[in-house]
C-alpha cells in the first residue's frame, strides 16, 4: 500500500509551456512541486515566475516525489538521460506528456515499473519559460495509454492529478492514439506547410500579387504549417508510420475533390462541400 | 466630360455582405446611396438597417446613379437578369465585386461600355442582408483588373470610391488575379475541406476518438473547408483552370514532403518546416 499521490511532493521535469502550466495549477492546490531543469538561467527565471517551490538542475531534487511527470520534448522522452532515470524514485508514479504515445510506452516499459504514458492535449503557440500559464488544461483531453502491465494505482494517480486540473480524462490503446493525432494533428501541419510551399513558388502566379492577396482565411489555414519546425518533424519522425497512412488517406480525399473539378461536377462537389459544412462542428 | 462620381446618387446592387458594408461607409461620407435588391422582404430589412437612402426591387432605382457597384454573388455576374442590365444609366460608371475576374470581364465588356471589373477582398463569415458592417474595407485589398479597353475615367472613379472607404487599391491583369486567387483563397478550400473528410472517415483511426482530439490547430485548419458550399462551388466553377493548376502544384509540394518522411529524411524535413515558418509572415 502507498501513500496518496497528494501527499508527497510533486516533481516535474521540464518548465516548458506543459511542465510550467502543471507547476502554476498544481500549487495553486497547496500542493509541494518540485522541478527539474537543464539549465541554470532556466531555474532561476522560473524561480522568479514561481512555476514550482523548489526549483533545481540536479536530479536528486526529485527524492521524496511521490508523483513524477516528464514535461520534457518527445525525443528526450525517448532517449532519457541516464542520471533523470536513475535519480526517479523507485516507488513514485512516473508519467509524460509526450504527443506520440507507442514509442514512448516502449522505451519506458522497461525503464520504471509505474509509469504511466499519458498525453495532455492543451497547448499554445509559446514555448520555453515564459511559455506556462494558469488554467491551460481546463476542460481539454488528458489521453492515458494503458497497457496490462500499466500499475493500475499509478494509472488512477495520474486521473486524479489530471482531473483535479480540470483536464478530460481519456483512456485508449497507444496505436489508437497515435493514429488519431496522425489524423487531427500530425499529418494536417504537413497539409498546411505544403499550402504555404505552393503559395511561395506561385507557380504560374506573380509572388507579390499572391502575398498581396492572402486573407484572414489562408492566415488560419497555414497557421500549423508555419509552427515550430523541430515539433512537426519530431511527430512525422516518432509517428511515422500512422503519419503516412493519414497522408495517404488525406491525398485520396483530395484527389476525390480534384477529379469532381475536373469532370465538372458541380452538383457533387456541392454536397461534398455541404457535408463539410456539416462534418466541421464535430471536431470543434 | 462627365461629372465626379461624387455628384449624383451611388447604386448598390445587393446588400449582402459587400454591398451592405460598402452602403454604410459611403453614407457615412454624406453620400446619396440607392439599393436593388431581389426581395420585398430584404427591402424591409435593409431599409431598417439603414444600409441605403433608398431601396427597391425596381430596377428603375439606379436611374440617375452615376456610379453602380454590382454586389452580386458570381452565377449572378455571370448571367446577369436582363432587367438590370437594361437599366443600368447608359453614362454610369459600373463595377463589380466577384472573386473571379476573367470570365466577368469577358461576359461584361460587352454589356457596358463604362464597366470597371473590380474586387474588393473583404470578408467576414457572415453573409446576407444583416452581415454589412461599417469599416470591412479599411486597410484591405481592392484590386481592379482593367483591360486596354477599359475607360480610364471610370477606372479613376472606381478607385476614387474604394480609396474613400479606405481600401488599399491594386491593378492587375484579369488572369494574374485569377491565378493569384485560386492559390491563396480558392485552392485551400479544397484542401482544408479534404482535411475535415480524411479525419471523418478516420480510417484506421477511431471515429469518436479523432473528435474528441481535436484541437484548435484543427479548427484553424478546417474553417475554410467548413465555409459556404455554393461559394466553394461556384469559386471553384468559374476560376476552373487556375484551382486545377494551383491545385497540381500543392499535390507536388505534399508529395515532396511525404517522400522526406517516407525516406526518413528528418534533417530535410525540418529545413523545410524551417522555411515555412519564416515564409508565413509574408503572407499575414
Amino acid at each position: 500500500m502507498t501513500t496518496h499521490w497528494r501527499e508527497r511532493p510533486i516533481g516535474i521535469v521540464g518548465l516548458g509551456l506543459i511542465g510550467g502550466s502543471l507547476g502554476l495549477d498544481l500549487q495553486a492546490q497547496e500542493l509541494e512541486v518540485r522541478a527539474l531543469v537543464h539549465r541554470r538561467s532556466t531555474a532561476e527565471r522560473a524561480q522568479e515566475r514561481g512555476l514550482a517551490q523548489r526549483i533545481d538542475t540536479d536530479p536528486a531534487v526529485l527524492q521524496d516525489c511521490g508523483l513524477v511527470i516528464l514535461a520534457l520534448p518527445l525525443d528526450r522522452l525517448l532517449e532519457p538521460d541516464p542520471s533523470l532515470v536513475a535519480a526517479l524514485p523507485a516507488d513514485a508514479v512516473i508519467t509524460d506528456v509526450g504527443s506520440v504515445k507507442q514509442p514512448i510506452q516502449e522505451r519506458w516499459a522497461s525503464l520504471h515499473r509505474r509509469f504511466v504514458p499519458s498525453h495532455p492535449m492543451a497547448g499554445t503557440a509559446q514555448a520555453g519559460v515564459e511559455a506556462g500559464l494558469a488554467g491551460l488544461f481546463q476542460g481539454r483531453p488528458w489521453v492515458a495509454t494503458p497497457t496490462a502491465e500499466t500499475d493500475p494505482e499509478a494509472l488512477t494517480a495520474v486521473r486524479g492529478l489530471a482531473e483535479s486540473i480540470g483536464a478530460h480524462w481519456l483512456e485508449c490503446p497507444a496505436a489508437a492514439h497515435d493514429q488519431a493525432v496522425a489524423l487531427i494533428s500530425h499529418m494536417p501541419v504537413l497539409v498546411s506547410a505544403a499550402l504555404l510551399q505552393s503559395a511561395d513558388s506561385g507557380g504560374t502566379a506573380a509572388p507579390a500579387l499572391v502575398r498581396a492577396l492572402a486573407s484572414s482565411g489562408f492566415a488560419d489555414t497555414s497557421r500549423i504549417g508555419g509552427g515550430n519546425p523541430e515539433l512537426g518533424t519530431l511527430m512525422a519522425r516518432t509517428n511515422r508510420a500512422a503519419v503516412l497512412s493519414a497522408l495517404e488517406q488525406y491525398q485520396r480525399q483530395l484527389q476525390q475533390l480534384q477529379s469532381l473539378v475536373e469532370g465538372e461536377q458541380w452538383e457533387a462537389l456541392q454536397q461534398e462541400l455541404m457535408h463539410c459544412q456539416a462534418l466541421r462542428p464535430e471536431f470543434l
